[in-house]
């Protein structure tokens, strides 16, 4: 595969349908996930390992684990809340395991009612059987930095939090930590300011990704920023699925065409070939009720007249 | 007035109402522009000197200007089509007067129906009013570089066609020349080569400004790419009034309350007190019909728990 100078993580099938009522078949997400995966994208977070009881959306996510495994190249996430789903996140063969600690211990306690060091037991817990398996089995474990930018019920999250919760998540036993922008208070220049912040505490090496929210339309300025800074990894939604229970209107996560299209025409290489990734809207479309929106600047736009991508394209 | 980081000029009296079919009331339109100088935006266009026939949403520009001269430490500005526009913009009072210059001439042509040596003697007979008048009543007038970043008919502008039509609005009388993306099809990238390029050719007190769309979704990345190298003015329109006729569900400018938004959460100070100017658009809301859209996340999310804004505010 070429190189590529960022690369999209596609949250969608994970965050985008988590945050909405309809339920997409299977054999639609599987479409999803392979149109996706055509069009140049490397990581694909599938879904989260949590009770299908508490997110019926996602009760298929061990089969598209397994499917999406099938794909030549991809990296295969999911999300799991606790001990129990990163087991069951490793018996399917997940490639990333990602586990998200709210910062704001406020926010831990009422949204997964544990405190921050009821986490890091899970996190060393976790750690542990993954050192147990082959290495080649081992999957790549991320501590998610949640409610990193300010939390909506704590106000603002302070830097020191962060990378104390960072660094204890290094301690726990992950391999990475990420910035999340859970609640969409982010701006640029707290995304510099917290990345290198990290950065000091933890290395380089070992916070490479961002997911940002676009709440408050920052999303592709924070990207922007992220990326120029030398983060790697930014995590997006095709159509900006989920939409933001806080901003009727407003997409939750950024959107995944208008990110490669800024990185693209900026001469930066996703590796996606935009025009393809655009015509995967039609298959997220078909497989979701009218009510729900799609959301996305270019898809409504159109490509400039002449646009040519820094990605080769086939 | 304390001193600003970045100065937003407010242009959705002009490139809003322009673009949308209801007349707004004039009464509304003072309001508006009480409003929002009283928020601390210190620019408005308040509308552009061309026949009622064409654009009578503009039609009482002549009064605007008048009133929004009586705002002290207001800058009101004028977009004018030709050199009769100018006349009336001078007789008017206006502080500042822009002129478009389509760089694409296939562009020019189409909308103004002159070649590029048509507006270059059109500039020149203005420049050369507004040397005749007493020092203190002569207007800043600026040229502005419209299709800069691309252009919906000819495709691809080259640098060296920017260049060149900047150097030519400055060698015609113009004071300044300013970037205008008339089709959003600007990026982070080609924001500061552009700009780089101009300055290069005219020098940097010579290009301060920009004029972003939202098109595709890029305003507040390319925003921040303007304002990072240095531009001090960039335009935005308080919800993003007109629209995109070519992206139905975008907003065509940039918002202001989002760019607002953004600058003062990272620190730069516009002058504006934000929740003030959120309110504003309560009396836009108010004069325009329901089917008229009014975008802004900011607005919808409303402002981060515990969120400070870079400007002191009263």
């Amino acid at each position: 595969m070429a190189v590529i100078d960022v690369e999209i993580s596609e949250v969608g099938p994970r965050d985008g349908l988590q945050s909405i009522q309809p339920i997409m078949a299977t054999a639609a997400k599987k479409a999803w996930i392979d149109a996706e995966a055509a069009a140049g994208v490397r990581e694909i977070e599938v879904g989260s390992f949590v009770p299908a009881s508490l997110l019926p959306q996602l009760a298929d996510t061990t089969e598209l684990v397994a499917h999406a495994r099938t794909i030549p190249g991809l990296k295969v996430a999911v999300l799991v809340p606790n001990f129990r789903g990163a087991e069951a996140a490793i018996a399917a063969g997940a490639h990333k395991i990602t586990i998200p600690l709210s910062v704001s211990e406020t926010h831990s306690l009422k949204n997964v009612r544990r405190t921050h060091a009821q986490m890091f037991e899970e996190v060393a817990r976790i750690a542990a059987l993954i050192k147990s398996l082959p290495a080649a089995q081992r999957p790549h474990f991320e501590g998610g930095l949640s409610t990193a930018f300010g939390c909506t019920l704590e106000g603002v999250i302070s830097t020191r939090q962060v990378v104390t919760a960072a660094e204890q998540l290094m301690a726990a036993g992950c391999d990475e930590v990420g910035l999340s922008d859970t609640t969409g208070y982010a701006d640029p220049r707290a995304v510099r300011v917290l990345t290198q912040a990290v950065w000091a505490a933890v290395g380089r090496d070992k916070l490479t990704g961002i997911h940002l929210h676009n709440t408050r339309g920052q999303g592709l300025a924070c990207a922007l920023a992220a990326v120029e800074l030398g983060l790697f990894t930014v995590d997006a939604s095709l159509g900006g699925i989920g939409g933001c229970p806080f901003a009727p209107g407003a997409s939750g996560n950024i959107v995944t065409e208008d990110l490669v299209f800024m990185l693209e025409a900026m001469g930066l290489s996703t590796g996606i070939d935009l025009e393809q990734l655009l015509k995967v809207r039609e298959i997220v479309r078909a497989a979701l009720p009218a009510e729900v929106e799609l959301y996305g600047f270019t898809a409504a736009a159109g490509l400039p007249k002449g646009f040519r991508a820094a990605s080769v394209t086939a």
